[in-house]
């Protein structure tokens, strides 16, 4: 028995399990595999606000922007307590252009950028190649943007899980939930470990599970259309060519300690596929070469593959449900990484408080349930 | 003690075991890894001629030719002893043209097939889809060289190491040998196994150890200039596209049982480094995606590497050496799963009558020693 069960040890199951322990709950995260399996240790982990302004919401920018400022105390919060680096980095983005589009383009993130209040400087491509003399000589421009950071998502997810049960948090692995319910006051959850199903109890469940949300998992709510969108990431390792994230609108290229290199990702309907594929490789590895002809002769270390949790209006739930206990954190999209911080703090705030604040209001779980409902009366 | 010892458990060494221990010799095969490592086992299995007639001395087309006859007798010897198969094919290769010099070569192809009375028909881009389908809509024209079978060398390994052990021979795998020299009337070896040293000895040495023959082994042997050539594979799985071997001048694509279709290879001088490298899987992939575009859909089941034992001449060295009882079949580059039947033939022949052919004497490991001995001369 314990106050809260979250059923999902990614980024955001970790991290609101941190938050909600830090302000005294009794936590205990179930998960099926190891933690982060499925999304957040295949992220790039980049924490970049959409630039696409034309196709987020307002409210989901905001809701970046929020957990942005709260990254940095974030990240404190969890190497104090659990003692493991999340691999914090403060380089920066350069976004690279090759073409008159490309330029456009990035006037127009530049624009975005002030509108914000964020920094961002563009560049010749003489300035481009001074910065990273790697870089294709074919860039015309460029575009650099010093507030983007980033953590090392397979640091993140183990600083998460040390922090968490530092401070009391029972991490279960290898501990599917194949059902939650409603029981006797509480809610009940069958949880299998080892071939051996048992039953555990919470006050509240917090719903974490990413694109296994709706997959072998059997609630009281209406189905709301989780759906994968796969993404395919290919780790290279070598000589470190470059200190910034580089991007453009094909590919973004992301150094690692220990000379590994990033080029992601793919965005792909494939189900619940989890293979490399042939044409995925080959498309980043030649936008890849194209803006960054130096990775040539470096060494394939992996190609990784994972699974974003999304609906259909590419926008995250967060918050109460219909069904009293349950609570969903969940449909995070590309952007569980960046997320993560603000998600911890409003779903704590709503399941100690019962009151979701007006700024997370956009992200609830009815209004999927009124287009449902709208479509049945329509039918 | 046996009558032969054999330094090498690739393609080479075990159908060399193979022949002489079907002609009585009693013979173990030392092998530092597992039998086809290296080489072997990464081999595309192409059991097709050099068609670059200018580049390819004729006493070298003359024992391709020579072996690719053998073959059904070699396959059919090494099936019925050890009861596996070697995935045996016959389904020809199509040469698939893309533009006007592509075209040329094909001409050119066909006119060398012509020369040497093997069959090969030149077709147009209709008739190349119409047996392909999946060929790219590009393709202007074709050639069926319909006498390019093709054996899968990962099931060739392990089927050789059958026959082998079925007549008799001694297969020790984890078998590293450090030495070799003459002692007291016979050849002394030095294995190290688990850690442990020991002697064995034997009549006859065959070094038959691919690109490591002078790579941490002792020999009383001169140096004659080993070096490895590095081929990067890509092997791809899922629908089956094509029921030929795929071929231009870049690449190649090999389909094998099972949805497995092979994309190769690259050729790099880089030492003994076995990474599979960025680079390296972006032009196998742009090269196979433009013949074959529905290779895009299919999953990457692995990137395979291996190092072809390499002479300055492109030519193995087959037969006695400067030193008595130490035989040599080695240095077969591309072409060691073709050769290997010409080869066990062969060595064979010399290793039990001491006489070696004219036909093989092209191969013969005096002309590296000759060279050196002319180069100190000079300087």
């Amino acid at each position: 028995m314990s106050d809260v069960a979250i059923v999902g040890g990614g980024v955001i199951g970790l991290a609101c399990a941190f938050e909600l322990a830090r302000r005294g709950s009794s936590v205990t995260v179930l998960e099926r595999e190891e933690p982060g399996f499925g999304a957040s240790t295949v992220a790039a982990g980049m924490l970049t606000p959409s630039f696409e302004v034309e196709l987020t919401p307002q409210s989901l920018v905001e809701l970046q922007l929020d957990s942005l400022r709260r990254y940095p105390q974030f990240i404190r919060e969890i190497e104090a307590a659990g003692g493991r680096s999340c691999g914090y980095r403060d380089e920066g983005s350069l976004w690279v252009s090759r073409h008159r589009d490309d330029e456009l383009q990035l006037d127009h993130i530049l624009r975005i950028q002030q509108q914000r209040g964020l920094p961002a400087r563009r560049l010749t491509g003489r300035e481009v190649r001074a910065l990273e003399p790697y870089v294709s000589p074919r860039a015309v421009g460029g575009l650099l943007v010093e507030s983007d950071h980033q953590v090392d998502s397979r640091k993140l997810v183990p600083a998460l899980r040390a922090a968490c049960e530092a401070i009391g948090v029972d991490v279960r692995t290898g501990t599917g939930v194949a059902t939650v319910e409603r029981a006797a006051g509480a809610m009940e959850l069958t949880c299998q470990h080892g071939g051996v199903t048992s039953p555990f109890h919470a006050d509240q469940v917090l719903l974490a599970a990413g694109v296994w949300l709706e997959e072998g998992l059997v609630t009281p709510l209406p189905k709301i259309g989780m759906r994968p969108i796969k993404g395919q990431i290919v780790h290279l390792q070598g000589q470190r060519l470059v200190r910034h994230v580089i991007r453009n609108s094909d590919v973004y290229l992301v150094p690692r300690d220990g000379g590994r290199l990033l080029i992601g990702a793919t965005e792909e309907e494939q189900g619940f596929d989890m293979n490399p594929t042939a044409g995925g490789t080959l498309d980043l590895l030649r936008f890849g070469f194209e803006v960054l002809p130096g990775i040539y002769d470096l060494d394939i270390a992996e190609i990784d593959v994972g699974l974003r949790p999304t609906f259909h209006d590419h926008m995250p739930v967060l918050g109460a449900t219909t069904t009293d206990g349950i609570y969903m954190a969940s449909g995070h999209y590309r952007g569980g990484v960046l997320l993560a911080a603000a998600t911890a703090h409003w779903m704590a705030e709503i399941m100690l408080t019962g009151q979701a604040p007006s700024e997370i209001e956009p992200f609830n779980f009815r209004r999927f349930v009124a287009d449902q409902t709208q479509q049945e009366a329509a039918s």
